[in-house]
């Protein structure tokens, strides 16, 4: 592990710490429910390769939602901008990410935002790619290009227990089916979105995919291109206007820094030219975002003065 | 075929069918799609065993939403008033048949009636048996007793046309699946439903169905209670509040009748006491409903006065 | 008062009355708040003109909702069927009577059905008059002429208390002006809305009302037609579909008659050929019905068999 | 005029310019109906005083929507953070500005965010003054600190021509009323509403607007502090969440600055720290954006790299 723990961070940890209790785990997820709920640690990863981190930092958890992120970035370079907005739309909706509604108010029926259920999905089945093994084989292997280490994989218990409960999801992917805007066989689709959802990290991996999406896709280390310029900046624009949940405008104003969320309680945030985030603390808020994670990042961006805005 | 052509009706048909020009084939299902848009037949059943019909008699087609009344029927036998209606609720929606939202906004969530495609999912799936096989069969068996004859089945092609444009259906059962309103595989729920949508008939044995209602479930001829007079009146009490799909209280207010449409362009009507009518027109209006069979049901409804109300 | 108190009514009233706890008073309109939620009456009329009744049979209340039947009427008899429906719908919502969406989701922007309250706005425009109090009195004259009595009024306090807190009516009445289905002052809709659900009488009054409609709109003493017949089918038929808010359908079923409730905990039905009921009884459950009154007219479409269907 | 012609930009502006043709004006507002479709103007003003313009720069429009930027900045200061979220949320909502339907659907009863209609009204009904007329001219005051100069004003015709047509937001403003969000009369939050949508300047002083934000409140030229950096800052956020109607997130991915528009055609836009620029072009497309402006606002962002993403 090659991230110092921080004495400055701790503190802070500590004291968001006490907001566990205020927050539950994902429960319809039978194998999140197990986490320990006062759990929470974050890493912050720097430009220079100087790292720092505080809590459970050994802890690896499922990436749930963040991992939209980074099979929205793949879609785009199997698929090219043009293809994927076509199918999938741009804007933030104000209802929850498992919202089946718009789907049926909105036309064209497509999802609005590829950080929503309906949207992700979609973006999953663009993803290229002979077999499930095959597609997810390959955002992997951009998980760790990005990471810039071997070693990553997905928590099959976890995959398993969401693929029995994911029937939502499947209604969504059969309603998009309907509208053309998915054209795999839905099964494979859930099922690679499923694993996907699984693959797992510790917080200081988290924080390195926002470094790399906060250094425009260059990875600090190699000076290597992983992600175009533009594709890194449509991430993080995403992760701006709907990356926490419907509190994303909520987030917006209180942090002001682009980032992504999960049910696995993970933060995952790119500060521009900064620094990467990542923070796993699964107490989560009635929205489905980490309670004391949010209140770890109001903090961390009012004392290192992180907004964008 | 014991039903005479009358002259009176023939006059009334072809009045309405210059309406056909008006309307289109359901072409969201294939092979639906191919029927003739000019084809009007009418039939009218009296307790006495008397029958008058006029147009293209011979015609057979397919019930589509109409079989939701006798799955409801079969379902309420199978399984009392009180389980079914703990599943499906008794509310009109005003939304179209295949609208998936209120399952969303309404809470418990549970479909508000069972003659929209999610009410009717879960009624099927309420039907008893071991196999699809057995249940379609049993639902075949109970249409067969409620005519008077046997010989019934269902239409292969039109089945496996519209299994094959199912995932809007799908959509709905795995949201109903994810809620515990359908327990059944959800596979086996769409098999049984598109199936029980392709039994066929002609406008003869329609309106003997209709007259079975009418009757208050005993049969005209042999006087055998064939159906509960209770589960026969909720059978018509739904077809006046939600039997049009979403024109039902227009239909409510310009013909007055108990009645249920089919987008084959079916209506099934049962007039209290009186008379069950069968039609087929299989050119729809914007709602799904027969543009030419509901001009026929509101000149029938003047001439004989029909209306309930 | 020519009703008289009938001890197998009053059986069904104390059995009915236990009911009376389950409810809570319209506490969005003060003066109502202010009802004996213990309260319970009913009277039965018929077209011999004999009368039974028990309960607090001298207690008068509020209209309410129930008025916007009689508002139908004279609207219809002021404009013709062409006219008002071109400006109200046909159609059940399975929304709530104050509900405002579907004036914005559906087009053309239009209330579904004169029953809901954006319904009942656009229709007591249409009520003839060139002032607030000139349409108010051609609306209580009808009123007058349907009971066959004079001395029919509204109840100043509680007008005044609803117009202090017509908001939610103010916003849709714009929303409908918006769309040029109200094209009167909204202030003045308004007024006349308010006074028109205060108009007050006991229940033997109210069973009257239902006692015409169930007339064809007869007048059983004097034979004189106050409704053309099409003017009462048309609200019997709202009765059913509409009448008894987002529970219309479940009281079909459960009881089967056309019925209006209102706020104030009153049901007016009308039983076709045979007879007209009133009840009161302020203890509403949570859709805005009589718990009491709901409870009752249950046991005496079981008791007379009074369904229709 | 302190603005100097600039050809780069002229060149751009006519680019941009061929747009307008695909565009229509605000048909619904009459006043704003006469505008030129053809005309486009533009200016960017830098922190150093330097500011460059092309394009029908002498030409005055209305604020409209723009105007909610300011109101919001007044309210805060007014009101402080806390009492304005407590009555106004922070959540872009994916639907039209002027939508009714989350107010009913989203509990507790309050306005998504300040840039739809719903919330603007509220965020006005908070600006402090004894009168319509003075708290106006606070708006007014505010408007002319920020941008250096005196002599800001309101089109009276404009706000007349609104104030006519504006039904829709008195719907609004009632259902807000009726949920305490609203506290005042709601005539005198339509007239303070219209009236700052009627303030008018042109292109040079919006971009001065936009200029002050981007300065986080300071005034480039005298330094003094027009607006509290974090007032600033929750302005220019919620112009990248919900400035661009709901067109925000696609103007977020493809712009990337945070913009407000208003269906006069104007676009106010900051660039952190850069500079501001103001557009007026009063063709609109179907989301109510200004076509050309758009247009204009990604060549813009593209040649002198504008994006915060």
């Amino acid at each position: 592990m090659d991230c110092r723990s921080d004495e400055e961070l701790y503190q802070l940890v500590q004291e968001s710490r006490v907001h566990t209790i205020e927050g539950m785990v994902a429960d319809y997820i039978p194998a999140l429910a197990k986490a320990d709920l006062s759990s929470l640690s974050v890493a912050m990863a720097f430009p220079d390769g100087s790292c720092y981190s505080a809590g459970d930092v050994e802890t690896k958890s499922t990436l749930q939602s963040i991992s939209k992120v980074i099979a929205l970035a793949l879609a785009l370079l199997d698929n090219g901008e043009e293809y994927v907005f076509q199918r999938v739309g741009m804007e933030p909706t104000g209802d929850p990410f498992n919202s089946i509604i718009k789907l049926e108010t909105i036309a064209p029926h497509k999802p609005l935002n590829p950080m929503i259920n309906a949207g992700a999905l979609a973006v999953s089945s663009m993803i290229k790619g002979e077999s499930v093994e095959e597609r997810l084989g390959r955002l992997i292997h951009l998980t760790e290009l990005i990471i810039g280490e071997e070693g990553i994989g997905y928590n099959e218990e976890v995959a398993q227990s969401e693929l029995e409960t994911a029937d939502l999801n499947r209604s969504m992917a059969y309603y998009l089916k309907q509208h053309s805007v998915i054209e795999d066989e839905v099964d494979e689709v859930i099922e690679l979105y499923t694993k996907q959802c699984a693959i797992e990290m510790n917080c200081v991996d988290l924080a390195k995919v926002g470094l790399l999406l906060a250094m425009d896709g260059k990875h600090p280390a190699t000076g290597e291109m992983i992600l175009p310029p533009r594709v890194a900046s449509i991430c993080k624009t995403f992760m701006v206007t709907c990356g926490m949940y419907n509190a994303s405008g909520e987030f917006a104003i209180r942090v002001g820094v682009p980032a992504k969320s999960g049910v696995s309680g993970g933060i995952m945030a790119s500060v521009p030219q900064r620094c990467g985030i990542g923070i796993f603390g699964p107490a989560l808020d009635d929205r489905g975002n980490s309670v004391a994670g949010w209140d770890l990042m109001e903090k961390m961006s009012k004392k290192y003065d992180l907004s964008m805005f």
